[in-house]
């Protein structure tokens, strides 16, 4: 057996997100099916990090299996050629260790998250930012972000289904910033909770706003708790861009 | 009467192209529909630059009368309103003189194109660049770029339907940068010839992949002969980017 890592890019709008599911097209699902088309080898593609319906990635990485060889940049554009209806694309393709594992492998995930921050609604970029028509401060946002970085208990940005064992992550950076109309929020750490990047972002707005003082933030995050954070974030302004390995 | 001048982004994928139409929507239409239903009255609505099937705008440019009164960021919003449904955004409205004219007072349009210039095909930008899978060498396209700039016959980039009176145009700018993978291509000029810009990124395009020299793409432009020129590039690269006005 051979094992090859990919690294994917997929516009998430016409997907109920990555993991195949029976109600509606994951992204797992239309990779194993051309992988399949392609080598004529029932394959399952473990991802680094599962997104939910909607978001969009730059740099996901996914593994799978193979009996034959293949020349990477070769298998790269044939599974392609099989994704050509769909808005997924092998940006590169190399062969592992047999070891390697996408997921358990990952030492750090990032993600960006965007805002277009403007008054009239997005046309261009529907579907693929956040639009927040109210003019948000990304100065006092980013003090806020400041209190998130490092290693805490991120139970205020916890959705209730999230099956992590723990709590408590170390999150290795948080940035925010602008472009124009355009607020870029960028985050990275080994893991994140289910729904944490889009709890923070959505409660992160709140003092950006101006509704929220800094200290009613920092109390609400202290307080680990996910009633006392804000709300969640749409998916639509979610990209996962990258992940490191050892 | 009153007139208005507004900016408006949108999206050209959903549409026959800015003119109104019976194959389609056209988005002159979008809008037309939208002011009416906001303000009761008929209105013809006069762009700056009509763009074709598939053309994007980030600040196409159309004026219009009204015979009542309006605070222009309240007509901008409820306009927006009634463009819910559509990838078409009011970026700004105002008022302007009655005797203004969106399209014969203009004195220079710009329109950027895109290009995603990797093996890997678009995903995120589907629709949004022209996927180009071969290496493109833009400093030779940028030598072959500054042939184009300043007073000449165009004809070699100008499409059989062109209804100008004369193939003779000034290119004020014409500049190609990257940017990781994505090669933009702005120019800018009192007006252009019906496919001017398609098909001068069409054969600019040879000339990056040496396919064509330098000199064969002097002689083309020199021959004042359409059948001597490139391909035309596909609409959904090319976007309308901004028209001034004395």
């Amino acid at each position: 057996m051979k094992r090859f890592l990919l690294k994917i890019e997929y516009d998430g709008t016409q997907f109920v997100g990555w993991q195949r599911q029976t109600n509606g097209l994951g992204v797992q699902e239309v990779i194993e099916n051309a992988v399949e088309q392609l080598s004529n080898e029932k394959v399952f593609v473990q991802c680094a990090g599962r997104t939910d319906s909607g978001v969009h990635a730059l740099g996901q990485a996914a593994h799978f299996d193979l009996s034959q060889d293949w020349e990477p940049n070769k298998l790269r554009d044939g599974i392609n050629y099989y994704l050509k209806k769909f808005d997924v694309s092998i940006i590169k393709a190399h062969q592992v260790d047999k070891t390697f594992n996408a997921r358990f492998n990952a030492i750090q995930r990032s993600y960006e998250y965007l805002i277009l921050n403007r008054r009239p609604p997005a046309a261009i970029n529907r579907g693929k930012v956040w639009w927040v028509p109210v003019k948000l401060d990304t100065n006092v946002m980013q003090q806020a972000g400041r209190i998130l970085v490092g290693k805490h208990d991120f139970s205020t940005f916890r959705a209730s289904e999230c099956q992590s064992r723990s709590p408590i992550k170390t999150l290795d950076k948080l940035t925010i910033t602008n472009d124009g109309d355009q607020i870029r929020i960028i985050v990275s750490a080994r893991s994140f909770l289910y729904h944490q990047v889009r709890n923070m972002v959505g409660t992160l707005r709140l003092v950006g706003e101006k509704k929220w003082t800094l200290e009613r933030f920092e109390s609400a995050f202290d307080a680990r708790d996910r009633s006392r954070g804000g709300p969640t974030a749409p998916a639509c302004g979610l990209y996962f861009t990258d992940v490191k390995y050892v």
